[in-house]
């Protein structure tokens, strides 16, 4: 489809993966059905990590089956490991998003293994996946975090990123995101990447994930564009803020997202009027949150004349 | 200088306009001390607009004579009309901003006239400066508002725009300011305005000036960066949204645009820790304003890691 740009709404897994308390199974299911009827094409659903970890998703299991109730199944799981893999198997997850860092010291932090190590896993998770007729269409992505800086660790050497991409690739995975996870990236640094990804792989495989901590993240969506990205992940409202910096941008937010797209010519399948309903409905869901995004105000702004 | 973008700081002028409660002269004038103490190379500090429009300059001849008390005098004042610039002359202001809109709705809502008799307005007004000595050096900007599209006539023609640029460097301003003033513009917009401005004009006499309104500001910077512009509107916090939308975006903030610009590998010659005691001292100077900027809650996060 020609101009047509694909935006996965991630809100449910990255976007409540920083909200301390737990949202009740019943609210996250009218969230998935909400998103569903916006037009979404791809949602994360939740993230297999141990329940120790993030109590946020232990209705994990639960969600996977619930979004398998719809026809279409668009669910995607977050998966860390290999018992998140097999859990979500055996939930009959349809496509994982398995993760690792860039950033050595990332990677240790948010799973306690080296980067090599993880890619050692993600082998595992395949030749699971392929030994049985029953998991062997499973779909899978492979997440680069920290793919332009960390907070440990500085920038991101650009051949880190790209051999990753190789390495990932070489074992299987379908697609991959590569991630900006703490708003690290600027426009010419994602320009620079892409392009060299461009070079080397198929742009049509790369996920694009940013975050908004430093107000880049749409004028780094249209670097990635401009380079020829057709992937893009986003949270509504903004969610996935740090938890340590109260009120700091998480995820760019996917009404903004979709508003850029659809303003710069792009098509994206979304409903607006339900788009909208969904921002509506975020603050009843998670009242104690900060929300973001500006295209709630925008509309509201839109009929009234300004001063220069 | 190689690599310099100029930011013109707009938060005392713009950014007040939509301000309802009258902010004390000495507040405003600890404002422009601490702009100036940022680095900042040009400050709009007032508006002459009629004291009956916009009670908020009612201090517009004091604030002219304050800027005059330093020795760098970087004060630009808004000017929409002959009785205005009159009143600037007198006050001996050594830059004027002199507004008109694209959208000829905007101007008749904005200055009660035509856009055509604010260019014979203009007229007048260099008429009057170049026939006193001790005014003729005075710069003047020619600012057109609504350059993009405007929430009354919808989107802009390109060629109404350059035919205003044309007629107003004709009557002989030194700069014009491409204002995009309720927040109508997109990158690829941008792009395809300022690429057909280089093929006619020099960009170095171009000033960009974005509003938020939907967030794609500073991708719009970035759009307007890649055509040649260097120089850039901007102001502190975010300030001066719409009244009629609480706590939608105004122009871009000012922090963000600074911190895009040098993680870019531009110049400001802005003082980083001023610039955060500036974006902490708004609050207190405005304890009733939605601010915006993720410049502070960035600078929160920096130090801490963070999930995918």
């Amino acid at each position: 489809m020609k101009n047509y740009i694909k935006v996965r709404e991630v809100s449910l897994r990255d976007g409540l993966q920083l909200v301390r308390s737990f949202v009740p199974t019943n609210i996250k299911r009218e969230w998935y059905k909400q998103i569903i009827e916006t037009g979404f094409s791809e949602v994360e659903i939740t993230s297999m990590v141990p329940k120790t970890t993030l109590t946020q998703f232990n209705d994990s299991i639960e969600m996977i089956k619930y979004s398998n109730s719809f026809s279409k199944q668009l669910g995607c799981v977050l998966v860390p490991n290999l018992k998140g893999a097999q859990l979500a198997f055996e939930a009959k997850a349809k496509k994982i998003n398995f993760v690792l860092s860039a950033s050595q010291e990332h990677n240790l932090a948010n799973v306690k293994m080296t980067t090599s190590q993880s890619l050692e896993v993600l082998k595992e998770i395949m030749t699971l996946k392929n030994s049985d007729g029953l998991t062997k269409d499973i779909k899978v992505i492979g997440s680069i975090s920290t793919s332009f800086g960390c907070s440990i660790s500085g920038e991101t050497p650009e051949t880190k990123v790209l051999n990753l991409i190789g390495k990932m690739l070489e074992i299987g995975v379908d697609e991959i995101s590569v991630a900006d996870t703490v708003g690290y990236a600027h426009p010419k640094q994602v320009s620079s990447l892409m392009k060299k990804i461009r070079q080397n792989y198929k742009l049509s495989q790369i996920i694009s994930h940013f975050h908004d901590t430093r107000g880049f993240g749409l004028a780094n969506v249209v670097a990635a564009l401009d380079e020829g990205v057709v992937k893009f992940d986003a949270s509504i409202r903004g969610l996935g803020g740090c938890p340590y910096a109260p009120g700091a941008s998480g995820n760019i937010a996917t009404e903004d997202c979709i508003n850029l797209l659809e303003s710069m010519g792009y098509k994206t399948f979304i409903n607006k009027e339900n788009l909208q309903t969904l921002c509506q409905s975020i603050p009843n869901w998670l009242p104690n949150e900060h929300l973001h995004g500006k295209f709630l105000s925008s509309i509201t702004t839109n009929e009234q004349s300004n001063k220069t």
